[in-house]
């Protein structure tokens, strides 16, 4: 069945039902199929939304119709943690071309389902449009954590301070390896490339680890989706500093050296899509985090006084290397469309 | 200049310097640029979203791109305003051909802006994303009104009780008048014509209205954007209740009777996007609202025990009329496409 021939408000319908199964958290006081959804709150409210368009963030090609429920999900998600936050609330906009399956988009809001799951979130409204494009907009709406004294602990862009130690989560590059594959390379073993491909399809934020941090005393991160350098660049911007990363304590993964052993450390660097944590704070605390988490974490520069806020990326023997190409730009040039 | 030339870090620049420019509450704790917007919030939050496709929900060689920004606003307080709700935060997020020029992004901008001040809302964030298709979504989160005891003073579909009347504001039909009329239509003086079109191309929703009728103790209503009969079918579903609908009580616009006096009727129940409200409450609150709104109200009808939840339309004499033409399916048809 199309769903053109379900319509708008029997889709409607099946998504409320769907989103109604999972359950819905104590707070909410109005949930899908009213003008509005309604919930209590107190605080300090969190919101941030991200778009997948076909053609530019994903290819039906390539990536299942489940993977992109659970990433328009995840890559919101990814902006919470960066702001050491707790996501609660999404809405979810579909725009779908008519001849669209039903069992697809029931396969999109599975998907969004499991990530909902993971993270702790409600599904509490949308929009459904017609459109030649496939595109899936999430809107996330959190809360900060909180101190003793009730004050929010916010991780910003601007909160970084020179002599600050800077960390990322997890492996860098891997989705643009994998994405590389994807487009048809053949690199490296088929257990390399299945991993590479499983990190550009399947985003898996560490929201644990952002929250942690933040608690820890954290006040600068960002989610790396468009590329290590050009999130760096943002926090630098953001806080007035620069930075110095040393190369060879970017943290990659053997699958992605084994299969681009010439390129993994501009993937690492400028690849997008990684959708780990940056975070920058006193050596000592990033110390805490390291052994608090679950995850690895690795230092790999320092936030420095620089007023034109360069970042100087550091070879093994401490001379400086050519920056790596720049990361993502949406409106200059997509991953897809390249 | 294109927005390919100026790239997304700088249309995000644009628009943060923008929206700043346009001041911002006191309540804000972080705006444009983060990861996330913070605010901070108490009682009960509000969410709604709604997206406004080219070719779809507008024609760029029909409405400029000052009311575009204008509308992706308004259609969004129209639903704030369905539940009494005072309207705060807004989330753009724009999909953008790369060859649009900079200078009209600028005109929508400027007509959201102009909304957002008059509505008393602040732009926090978005997202921008490269598509053939120019697309504007934006998120609206505002907060209920609360009764001195704290409480949330909402207006709901499932609000409604037998014996309520049904009220509408304004006049309905204009906007799908006016869309015949932009479609090639010539229909009425050139003074009506041009009242209907820009009924049709600007949309103003009553939102002091929706706040008053929730402070004056309606506890049901819609707004009635997919056309009268279907929104109140709405309320009738959720209410679980039917509905008595009396024709000649229908508010038509002397413009729309002149311009189409056959179809004015159908214009008036079927046609979508009048952005008035709906209100069911007893007779006597609905009396206290007229008395105090600076806008028309007229009571059309009642709600009615029915299992059926039928609404039916009743003729000057008391007979009942067909069913006008069915409302607005995004999925099955559109008005730009038909």
């Amino acid at each position: 069945m199309k769903v053109s021939e379900l319509g708008e408000f029997g889709l409607i319908a099946r998504l409320a039902e769907a989103f109604a199964r999972s359950g819905q958290p104590s707070s909410l006081v109005i949930g899908i199929g009213d003008d509005t959804a309604a919930w209590r709150a107190s605080g300090v409210q969190l919101v941030t939304t991200d778009t997948l368009i076909e053609g530019t963030h994903f290819s039906l090609s390539h990536v299942s119709w489940r993977d992109i429920g659970w990433n328009a999900l995840t890559v919101n998600v990814s902006d919470i943690a960066a702001m050491g936050g707790i996501p609660e609330q999404a809405l979810l906009t579909l725009a779908l071309p008519p001849q669209t399956e039903v069992a697809d988009v029931d396969e999109l809001l599975a998907g969004m389902l499991e990530a909902s799951n993971e993270y702790g979130t409600a599904i509490v409204g949308g929009d459904i449009v017609g459109c030649d494009t496939t595109m899936v907009t999430v809107t996330l709406i959190g809360q900060a954590l909180v101190d003793d004294r009730g004050e929010p602990l916010l991780m910003t862009r601007s909160g970084a301070q020179a002599g600050d130690a800077i960390a990322v989560t997890g492996y860098l590059g891997d989705s643009a390896g994998g994405l590389r594959i994807l487009l048809g390379e053949s690199a490296g073993s088929t257990e390399a490339a299945d991993y590479l491909k499983w990190a550009h399809l399947h985003h898996e934020p560490p929201l644990a680890v952002g929250q942690m941090a933040a608690q820890e005393g954290v006040r600068a991160a960002i989610d790396i989706s468009d590329g290590l350098l050009q999130d760096l660049g943002h926090v630098c911007q953001a806080s007035g500093l620069g930075a110095i990363v040393h190369a060879q304590e970017i943290p990659i993964s053997p699958a992605l050296r084994q299969a681009f052993p010439q390129d993994a450390l501009a993937l690492a660097c400028g690849g997008g899509e990684d959708y780990q944590l940056l975070l920058a704070a006193p050596p000592e605390v990033i110390e805490h985090v390291q052994d608090k988490a679950d995850v690895p974490i690795a230092v790999i520069g320092e936030m420095m006084t620089d007023r034109q806020h360069r970042i100087r990326l550091l070879g093994k023997d401490g001379h400086e290397l050519a920056p790596p190409p720049a990361g993502w730009d949406h409106l200059r040039g997509t991953a897809w469309r390249r």
